[in-house]
């Protein structure tokens, strides 16, 4: 996507064809700055300081922490724990074990002589990968937001409520629950977003920073503010990312989203969740079974000794997501709904 | 309450006889810092910059803002445009009203010259009848929290949660949704309370300051938190208070409130408003005819030009609370069971 005019992905190689250049997102929305990471290091640091985050753009990023990796040992020995350093990094996504298990798959039957082509080819492959699910995810989710437009009868723009950032900063490029509102803007349908500001990192900022740099209307509203919205008819469709989404349709995603789709069910607004296929966990039925990430206290930021809890996502059931946004379509948020779109996990 | 071992109000009058101190909230919880209010002016802009915030505080601010302007020039006029000044500060707490109509019913029929202590005298009597009133909102609560460790089968404190502040520093004592946990502390039942942040103004932290004063342990949770705690099982029973509760049980409180109660319905939590008489509006049943206050949206910090809507209130449909705790009782969130306590309201 563009910023200030130019076209960026969140991750590239550098000049040098090796290193690994992102968009540091601490920095934003604030200051756009380019971050040059060339060891594993780096890359883990990248990923649990949240210099970039977003569960698919984890996943990619972990590929390239293993191209890293490999520069400096293609052994079997550094492969396992360059593996073992990013899977720790964060728990809940499970596009990074997704990711590493596709490295591990393509790597590990090569002589460590070979390894470090194959692993660029794989990790290029699979961020441009990633580019074309969220294509699809935008082309799929885009007749919801003008189905909505019509409930509406055409007399105002539609009203999408997301939380968190499930933009192309959250992907290599497109987004997950952005891509269908870019789409649809750029087809020219009148479209607003509401953001939810996403304590305690406030990834809402970088959603709208991305709105912004795109020309998509937008506002910005605190986590609370999102129930009334709907209460008040203001809200005419909520599209949310996922971190994991299980088997069932139970969709992990930063926490405060299992709120917003309650409030979304009592006020009869359609509820859905952009689940790109690396995003789905095929092994877990169960929430409960899905691990959820504590962070560091100190993101709450307020006065010292202050006594914090921070889990990071919440699980939100099934029964409250009105459907669910792969690259191959939309379905329920149900087995069955799934496995009309993956009939080969059956 | 204690503050640093010293017993406090928020609201007094000063040695001198008529000026009125409160503690500067906003400069709470980093810094104690007592304020001085000589002026009508000076008392709208406590009210309206949140120096001082909750209902029963505010109502009772009021009233002494009608003392300071009546020093100045007690005639009917100068009563009447203090009148406006102060309703104009905040449109949705009930309490300012009804604390101006009481002046009101008071004052005017009164010679000018008899007016200025007939107002110290009503606003120090509605002082102290919050004070009375909050004492009962504890006594009628505690149960609540006896019953709750009963549950738990006495295997660890009671969880409550509370969002926003409705603590001692909302009222001029005790508080509403806090007055019964402190008064369970007290009787030493081990309790711990969950408090939401309650952005954008973080009245959490005044919660947890005055908890962390009176040694209740607590922790601090962004307003995203509370739904997964609740779905883990870590929440026994919801507290908070009111702005406005109508004839039919529909709670307006602190943007927010609306999501906890939606996600205590749905986990099972009891979730129970403490609402003082004086913030009942009989005179409204449809939550559509309470005004949400729109505030500064500078209060929603973030870069500049950033867009912004910053409602600061929602409504809880009564359906969705499980009782009303009142100084007379508790009873049923409807027109039926605040009847049964308010019979003289029929």
């Amino acid at each position: 996507m563009k910023v200030s005019g130019k076209s960026y992905r969140t991750l590239w190689v550098g000049a040098d064809a090796w290193s690994v250049e992102i968009i540091d997102q601490t920095r934003l929305p604030l200051e756009f700055q380019v971050l040059r990471l060339t060891k594993l290091a780096e890359v883990a640091h990248a990923i649990r300081s949240m210099q970039l985050r977003g569960a698919p753009l984890i996943g990619v990023a972990a590929a390239y922490g293993i191209c890293l990796a490999l520069r400096e040992d293609p052994s079997d020995s550094a492969l396992a724990a360059a593996r073992e350093t990013l899977l720790a990094t964060r728990p809940t996504a499970v596009n990074l074990r997704w990711a590493l298990e596709q490295m591990e798959t393509v790597l590990r039957p090569l002589a460590p002589g070979a390894r470090l082509d194959a692993a660029y080819r794989t990790a290029g492959a699979m961020a441009d990968t990633d580019v074309a699910i969220c294509e699809r995810i935008g082309f799929h989710g885009e007749p919801l937001l003008h189905a909505a437009y019509e409930r509406r009868g055409r007399t105002q723009p539609v009203q999408v409520l997301t939380h968190c950032n499930a933009g192309w900063l959250a992907t290599i490029d497109w987004g997950t629950a952005l891509a269908p509102v870019y789409r649809a803007h750029d087809a020219g349908l009148p479209v607003h977003v509401w953001v939810d500001e996403t304590r305690p990192r406030n990834q809402g900022y970088l959603t709208a920073w991305e709105l912004a740099q795109h020309g998509v209307p937008h506002t910005v509203i605190v986590d609370n503010a999102g129930g009334l919205l709907m209460q008040q008819g203001q809200v005419d469709l909520c599209l949310v990312g996922t971190d994991r989404t299980t088997r069932s349709g139970n969709v992990a995603n930063k926490i405060g989203t299992y709120l917003k789709a309650l409030a979304a069910k009592d006020c009869g607004v359609p509820f859905f969740a952009a689940v790109p296929s690396p995003s789905l966990d095929w092994s877990v039925r169960d929430p409960g079974e899905i691990p959820i990430e504590e962070r560091d206290a100190r993101e709450v930021h307020a006065y010292p000794d202050m006594p914090v809890r921070n889990p990071a996502f919440d699980v939100t059931p099934a029964r409250l997501v009105t459907g669910l946004i792969t690259e191959r379509g939309v379905c329920a948020a149900s087995e069955q709904g799934l496995l009309t779109l993956f009939p080969e996990r059956a």
